[in-house]
């Protein structure tokens, strides 16, 4: 499991006064770097192995801007080209938000899926 | 049914070279602005009515930068303290994204969810 | 002159019920879109010509979510390797914010800035 | 002088693979909340004290989406009814961006900016 603390920032509140549901999105893509360096530990964005194939979210209670953000992320399932995170959002004791998502090993360069490297998929299984 | 054109903003590219998918939750939301208008039509931020519970996205094709993204909004189940919306985001021919919300009746003043008022109801049943 | 109509963005208020501020240079970088055409009809990533080097924005009144904003846009210099381009953001009859920014031309491969080709100096200055 | 540390997020990149320039207002803004505790500690947005006026930032280098970011917040000028903050955003040993931000003390109430209260000008000045 990885975990990531988020402070909220200011720009991340809407009018209603909490924080816009359009964050979490940005926030769990965020909380999935760890992942990303466990996986492509270059970073590098030349030869960058993922997509996102499909997410969703939960929103339980609202989030505030005036207290940090706690986000576990694990792995729940490894295919054969795509793999399952699931991201839960605490805040104040209470979880604010889950969402999940569907990562597809993607070839840039050629435009399509392709099998996760045994190895990876080793890694990912161990989370 | 709602329609609604997006042209791409330059931020809202990422490294890939594609639109980032934590925008189009961002795009439909906006997508959502003439229902917005059709429920409550001040669009006053006082008395807010609508809150989200939750949100899923398929993402089919990478969205590109230099072509106007067609979103078709439109409304699938009402409730009785809330209503489905589903978008699909059409680019250069080619459904980019398809994506549902549960938008939830909120009375910010309470804080608790509430029934959706007959007259909007019957608003909401035309679309 | 480039004149470009925005709808806000739910989104793109913050707590305090107006726009947030950080949301005018990505305006303004759209408003920049009908000129980006005009210097590089394309569009095109690879070859993006175009960096900014400076940017700075007056806020002279509360932007508010509920109607549009005109965002007029013109060229103020045309130097050698950069060029200055300068935003009015009018909302109901009045001037909500100014911005100026610089933008460099720029061989991305290369990682330097560039001279700015003749044809594209006579455009520019045509405006 | 207050030091923010930012992890960058994927979602901040841009088609031309640095950090969109956009993204500098929002990470200057959030190297202010150590500022904005300081002067309003309860971070209450019901009476927020702070709008903003002015802010320019100068681009030196490409952010990147891989390192960390270090930003070095100062209080440069403390005037009657505002005050102004100067940022450096350093990663891996350049200056990549410095910017300036022009603070109004606000009433949002009566929407009126109005004079910095004496105890606080005393703690912007320490600073």
């Amino acid at each position: 499991m990885f975990k990531t603390t988020i402070e909220p920032r200011f720009s991340e509140t809407d009018a209603l006064g909490h924080i816009n549901h359009t964050v979490f999105p940005i926030w769990f893509n965020f909380a999935r770097k760890d992942l990303f360096k466990l996986v492509h530990p270059s970073l590098s964005l030349d030869d960058w192995p993922i997509t996102i194939g499909h997410f969703d979210i939960d929103i339980f209670h609202q989030a505030r801007y005036d207290s940090e953000v706690t986000i576990n992320t694990g792995i729940t399932k490894v295919g054969t080209k795509s793999f399952t995170v699931v991201h839960e959002a605490w805040q104040q004791g209470a979880m604010v938000a889950r969402g999940e998502a569907v990562l597809v090993w993607f070839n840039y360069k050629e435009q399509a899926s392709c099998e996760i490297p045994e190895n990876i998929r080793a890694l990912l299984a161990e989370h």
